[in-house]
């Protein structure tokens, strides 16, 4: 067994997870293209893809190289990328080996991308904003923005969004609303510029169960792959799904608590204004972190007998794609056997 | 230069943190034992030593042995570790060649420490609570803890704390007086065992300057070396001495607000109550990183010009230790000439 703590992936809910989603999106007629900066993974991206996601969205040149290395060739980098000559040279590289889109949210972008991978075969999504505030346009813009790369000489594929505010309590299905209002809205400008939107692309993992499968074509969920502590306390997904852990060992009861080695630089720091601690244990829902630092979990267990020094816990991260980034590997199985698969893409940011 | 976002470091400032940190210690008569795993380089710990460091506190063994194969031959596992099998061996190969001390907050662990490691050259250090409340014993406890780990074969060094409450608005003097008070009484209850107790440690980056010379024997500071904006933002250390930033794109101006792309998986998410925001920009003092996901940093400017979309611009991390460790390099130098150092512990939290 590999020594504390390290992330370990329960497969059998792994697959559950994976399978689910996959039914939906094939029960309602959406596309599943799934987020891989979830599990950098190119053995999972290969079973969403055998299950029939129609290809992988990343959120950076370097994970798009990473799956392309491994023998994925559709992958959609969903970020409004600055387009300077590395970053031009390498995705011309990609396009040679895997049908590959981007994301663009301003007529200045638009116009970039045209001009610089319009003949060399990359595509482009508009990017609007659903109401997260954080990149893409609005909506009614979206129709300048897809014109201008067209005029520049650029492929245009569609709009997507990324509802990200269907992260808060009882947001789930009013961001799902807002998304397919944006994003019909965005159909409707691009096509007013005569255009094509083969693609009507959104989803986030709350939002997911509420997806508009009238507006969206298809969505790009992530986290639904591990589900993690955000998800738990979204209820969004219940803990009996959370495939992802990170087993830690009890080194000290310091104060009549129980402190774990899974701390900050094995779990992330991330924490939503809803999340009721650092994290959570999976076999003790009334247990909170209540202290994270680098190497330290304080757990406050509500009562319950602490775990003997020496024990291993199964802790909950927050947020299981900032968990997953700090892993070299994920340790895949039980306590009969784990085997390691690497994090591939673990740290390409770029 | 490396696609952003990615780490740089200003030797310049690293230098002259490293040199007013051993010139204070030099001056005050107290040993400095620099903790590793803010930047979990052998190049500065080399730099640290040559500037008078006794040697070097890590978190790990792993780290312990990641600093020992680059020739470092002192060290200190700040941490009261749990001693499986794996760590004991690990421990006795690592004390073959670097002398090496570990933690202990109990008398359990205590004993354990000593029978497994007392004839192998492992010293321990008894780690007492000066008011962070995470690990270590009651100061007054620290003698039968000391006497445990004396009576089943182990060599005790000394008495240690970290005084964690030190991160607070207006608390660093405290929880200086704070850590004198305790590792005093802790001294005395070791003493009180008939034990001699050669080493007194304690030390944050926010109490350093409060440092108790007639109390503290050692002190083991980390984040000094770089700063952050936790730092600054509490008045530990000035944003001219800020060493580390993470360069950073503009990729949108959504929403009337720079977006950069040095998101959580760049900077990491950690937040202290007092911090203003998810980040600072070293140039712009008025700026805040006001929404961070893994891949944006969306930043309000409070009323500058934004800068255009593809100017880099430098994000000062809230929390250095937890930034570096999401990198595989430190880029040093100037925008004449960059070289990498590897962050040759990252990862190794076991």
């Amino acid at each position: 067994m590999p020594a504390t703590p390290y992330l370990r992936v329960d497969p059998v809910r792994l697959r559950q997870n994976l399978r689910r989603a996959a039914e939906w999106a094939g029960a309602n007629g959406v596309a599943l293209r799934p987020h891989g900066k979830t599990h950098k993974s190119p053995e999972i991206a290969m079973m969403q893809l055998d299950l029939g996601a129609v290809g992988i969205t990343v959120a950076s040149v370097g994970e798009a190289e990473t799956f392309a290395e491994h023998g994925i060739t559709d992958l959609f980098v969903a970020y409004p990328l600055h387009l300077d000559e590395q970053k031009t040279a390498r995705l011309r590289a990609l396009a040679g080996r895997s049908r590959i889109a981007i994301g663009v949210d301003s007529v200045e972008g638009a116009t970039r991308a045209g001009q610089l991978l319009g003949r060399h075969g990359v595509e482009v999504l508009v990017e609007v904003d659903s109401g997260q505030h954080r990149t893409g346009c609005p909506p009614a813009e979206a129709g300048a923005v897809a014109a201008a790369a067209a005029l520049a000489g650029g492929e245009v594929r569609g709009v997507f969004t990324f509802p990200g505010h269907s992260y808060a309590p009882d947001a789930m299905a009013s961001a799902a609303g807002d998304e397919a209002r944006a994003l019909a809205a965005a159909r409707t400008a691009v096509e007013a510029e005569g255009l094509e939107v083969p693609v009507v692309s959104g989803g986030s993992t709350p939002s997911f169960a509420h997806t508009d499968a009238d507006v969206l074509t298809e969505a790009r969920p992530g986290v639904y792959v591990f589900g993690d502590a955000q998800q738990w306390e979204l209820g969004s997904m219940p803990p009996e799904s959370i495939a992802l852990t990170c087993r830690a060992t009890v080194v000290s009861h310091a104060g009549g608590r129980a402190v774990l080695d899974s701390g900050g630089k094995a779990l992330a720091a991330d924490r939503g204004a809803y999340n009721t601690g650092a994290g959570r244990l999976l076999d003790h829902p009334d247990a909170r972190v209540v202290l994270l630092s680098e190497h330290h979990a304080v757990v406050d267990l509500a009562g319950a007998p602490l775990p003997r020094v020496g024990d291993e816990v199964d802790v909950v991260p927050n947020h299981c794609c900032a968990a997953v980034n700090l892993a070299d590997e994920l340790w895949v199985g039980d306590d009969g056997g784990l085997r390691p698969w690497p994090v591939a893409a673990r740290g390409r940011n770029s």
